[in-house]
């Protein structure tokens, strides 16, 4: 009888962006995307969408380069929390614990193999909205914003990795998450992998740096559920002059309906128009997709040519990196 | 320190239906909810929607009354499942162990204490498409049918019970469910709860049974994950002169954009037009609905008043129910 | 040969509605329903959407009573303006000419046989939008404002009337409006019309009052174009305590995806949500709706119960009607 | 004062195209697009959508190569046909009368100045419907067939002309068509023109033949006026291996939700998801888009690389035209 699974990680908490202009990237999420700010300390702005529950998801803090600061996972016990820190701590992956931050107690924090700063804690701070801003809706912890076209709540982080597969093993072997799907190159490697503690597909996916370098963010993603929502904010995004990346298309992958954009900062930012599929299988097997499938785990309705950058600009930006203009092939059209 | 959760139970696995004209429910299913028929045994013929990843979802039985025949959970590992039946046991509301089932293994069968038949397992058996009906989408099982507007997978049951309370506190103590939301009357005690072991609101809700009976069925729910599909399939309903009772609308609870329509058998059949709000916070405190605000917890929106028969009407059906006509008020306009 | 169609009158071009409370009417219009004001003058408030072309649409003017002051369409030439002038001189409803108004130049004025005033002109007045509000859409007249969920233009107005067929036979005789569809009660009378000189259904409807009173209004429509913003409206009306009358609905008249939503003076207001069916065929014949087709014109796919209000209440308002609580039939319910 | 507008031509009536690959092309229309088909004769196939009301809107005609064989214009009045066909008799575009043809009467026949072979006609036959397609919604022709995800009605034609101006010139001077939009190139000549009659943006497009020939076809259009099914249509699509060219994506000219797909038989067919926007004022001035703003005019949101062919490509083919794979750079990326 097969060993039982790991049920000690609840789901993504939140995620510290890095921006080298702080108060046009927080603009860009209060504008446009409907957060709203909580929280001003030191050099980081705290944001939530109106159904994130906690005080915060996203923090904004100011540095040289955009890129992801560091990103926590609520534990689902403090049992739990104790368990998991002793697993990493034996890993070598360790950095340690903390007493606390903005909105939440005691967290252990580690690396991923690749870099990327984590953490994991149990004690945390609801958000509690002011009088005015009280619902009915009694599941909601606060009013629609009337404010830009609003996300309702953090999905999943997207990291570029060296080594994916290493990334991913130590997610699923010392964290629990399961792999729900992969893309494997011809030579049997990992291009990228999609994996989870909940029902969504992934939580974190990690997809390997075109560039080889380490510890980079490919994107993170707020959720709206609607998929009309991502033409609404579209206006919305054109008429301010902010760069949609990828117009609305579905991924085979996850079958989100979802657009990518990039926040003033520099970091490209995913939007998502409807849940994509469940997974509620409990012995899932992890889809492959190889050779040729690979356009459709991508794409699945074809009909859209992804330009370059998507497959290799992350951020903090590499010089080597190009940023095309969406509209290149039309333009020169018309020479 | 608080008691761990418990991890037991993964999801609502399949629901058995009884029905007067299985012939009828049939085709109902096919040919406008977009359903594939997969087998047939007995009185009885086995269902699923296309991204349905096990042999069947639902169950249609020939039987002289409407209502639910059994429903099923699978548990998130076989010693879970050992577990669970064990701890049922001591309950005194066990049935017993079964070899297994069409498309699934040895099964522990129990009652709810409202007498809802129910059964956890952990093996089963998975759908393999023919080779025509294969698709390019990996994570899919099947090719999504060419006929009405085919829903995706099963989502929930809502039960009617005489005491939804002792039903709801068996769920959360013997099979590990969470009280996601509530309605409490002004006595105290419950209308109704919400109930998951999932990210989902519910996969079981529990009402008040208007007319006191025990064991019956309010609906039965399949999931769209689209809004649009909502009025789509509306407009096959009704020129095939099915009866929907409840045309689009959101609910507060579970926040679903969903609608309500009667298979010919006369089981109230929902139907989800997106995926309404998740729930990842492990510490999630039941939401509960009181007073005045109960009217929201059932139609946010307003604007549309339900028909008497959404509060009373049950399968199987009782004299006492009427069936109202949604065009009443509309008809008596015109006298 | 029959004679050919008069095609003089082009569209509608504005609407004054009355409102005993015009600040609080404003303010709906522009942070609910996404409006701009771009005018005052004595006791009006001048509002277009954000793709209306001309100056306004909609003028607020106070009044001790909700209801409609006047509303203008405007001709297809100048010379077609002389036209109709002349004919509906003839008719006697004529009031005479005004030598323009804000927004247009001269204009002809006359009341339909049920006495709501109207205008016809030609001159017109283009709105331009300042230089911040600039698109890149060259079609669209301004940005969409990021402000509540925008309407993107005037649809349509919807009249009651003691007598509909006289004030439709106006309609279609002196002004070349076509009936596109009717209601006939079982009299052989009409209880309502729906008539257009546009390829849309409907630009003016005609219902008969419930009341035998004269010169009151049923509702005033804006457009969406896209069915998912109704819901979304409604997320910000319920939160911020307007009273939604019919949540989203599909009618058999016209096909429209609406909903209807009380305005803080007092007028029912309609949103649409798609476009319905348009109508090319320059020889269509009237829809007639009789007997027990009836439901089906008001509400195509039932499940909905409109409250007796719909079909009694209009503006000015008569204290012989009622406003039904949208949440009667539930909370009767937990008595 | 001006000279007065004419309004002689209704509305696009039906087209008909070419096929190598009939039998191949009226499966994709009927279960895919959801039309049916009314009638054959001869080498043709004759098909109509659900909301078409005449006795058909499309013609399938069997030839060596595709494009379009022929299209035609329904008059307003039988007096409008004659006027029309003496106007177009004198600009020795004209071919002549014929007697009539399946659905239609007396028709007068002509050819575009580049070539496209067009009709006008008043008399027509109406769809009946059989009786068990009859549908309680008395403004639409049939029931929604339960095949594919249905077309509601044809919408607009699109073609390739070698002088897009001489050709919208005609339309304009001898028709009565309006320009609602054009793209200007950098040396003041048109790059294309959207024209109508209708409220429409564009009953008829025309856009410079890429390759200088003559009489071909950019694509024919089919309405759905809900975005939703667009999403739904390319499920069926992809997993039936048609080949989708453009996947949803929102034009600046007309602002329609939109996406482009190829017909077995080679031609490019755009099926529209909402209305766009429509035209209501009867001295809307023609848009002109230019040098940069060229690119929003078809992408308005960005974020998506047409396919050189979708600039090049039209029908009859032409061997210097390529068909691009809309996978080749996410292929590429896996090298």
């Amino acid at each position: 009888m097969e060993k039982e699974p790991i049920f000690d990680i609840a789901h993504l908490a939140h995620v510290e962006l890095y921006s080298p202009k702080v108060e046009e990237t927080v603009t860009f999420f209060k504008d446009i995307i409907g957060m709203n700010d909580v929280h001003r300390e030191g050099k980081s702005v705290y944001l939530r969408a109106y159904e994130d529950h906690y005080h915060h998801s996203l923090i904004i803090t100011e540095n040289e380069e955009a890129g992801v600061g560091h990103f926590a996972l609520r534990t689902t016990s403090p049992q739990a929390l104790e368990r998991r820190a002793q697993e990493i701590e034996k890993t070598g992956y360790g950095i340690g614990w903390i007493d606390g931050d903005v909105g939440h107690g005691r967290a252990y924090q580690f690396n991923s193999p690749d870099g990327h700063k984590m953490e994991i804690f149990w004690d945390v701070e609801y958000y509690e909205s002011p009088e005015d801003q009280k619902t009915g809706l009694l599941n909601r912890p606060q009013r629609r914003p009337n404010r830009g076209v609003p996300v309702r709540r953090l999905d999943h982080i997207n990291l570029l990795a060296k080594d994916p597969r290493k990334s991913s093993d130590f997610l699923e072997d010392v964290l629990g998450f399961k792999a729900r799907e992969r893309i494997i190159k011809d030579d049997g490697t990992d291009l990228a992998a999609w994996l989870s503690v909940t029902n969504l597909v992934h939580d974190i996916a990690i997809m390997e740096d075109a560039l080889g370098e380490e510890g980079r963010l490919h994107h993170l993603c707020y959720w709206y559920g609607f998929p009309e929502n991502l033409f609404d904010v579209s206006e919305l995004l054109v008429e301010a002059d902010y760069e949609i990346e990828v117009s609305p298309i579905k991924h085979g992958v996850s079958q989100a309906l979802c657009m990518y954009v990039y926040e003033p900062g520099g970091n490209r930012i995913e939007l998502f128009g409807d849940s994509g599929y469940l997974i509620f299988d409990p012995s899932w097997e992890t889809v492959e997709w190889k050779g040729v499938d690979v356009g459709k785990s991508i794409l699945w309705h074809g009909g859209n040519n992804l330009p370059a950058d998507f497959f290799e600009y992350g951020t903090p930006a590499r010089k080597t990196e190009h940023r095309e203009s969406p509209y290149r092939l039309v333009r020169c059209k018309l020479k």
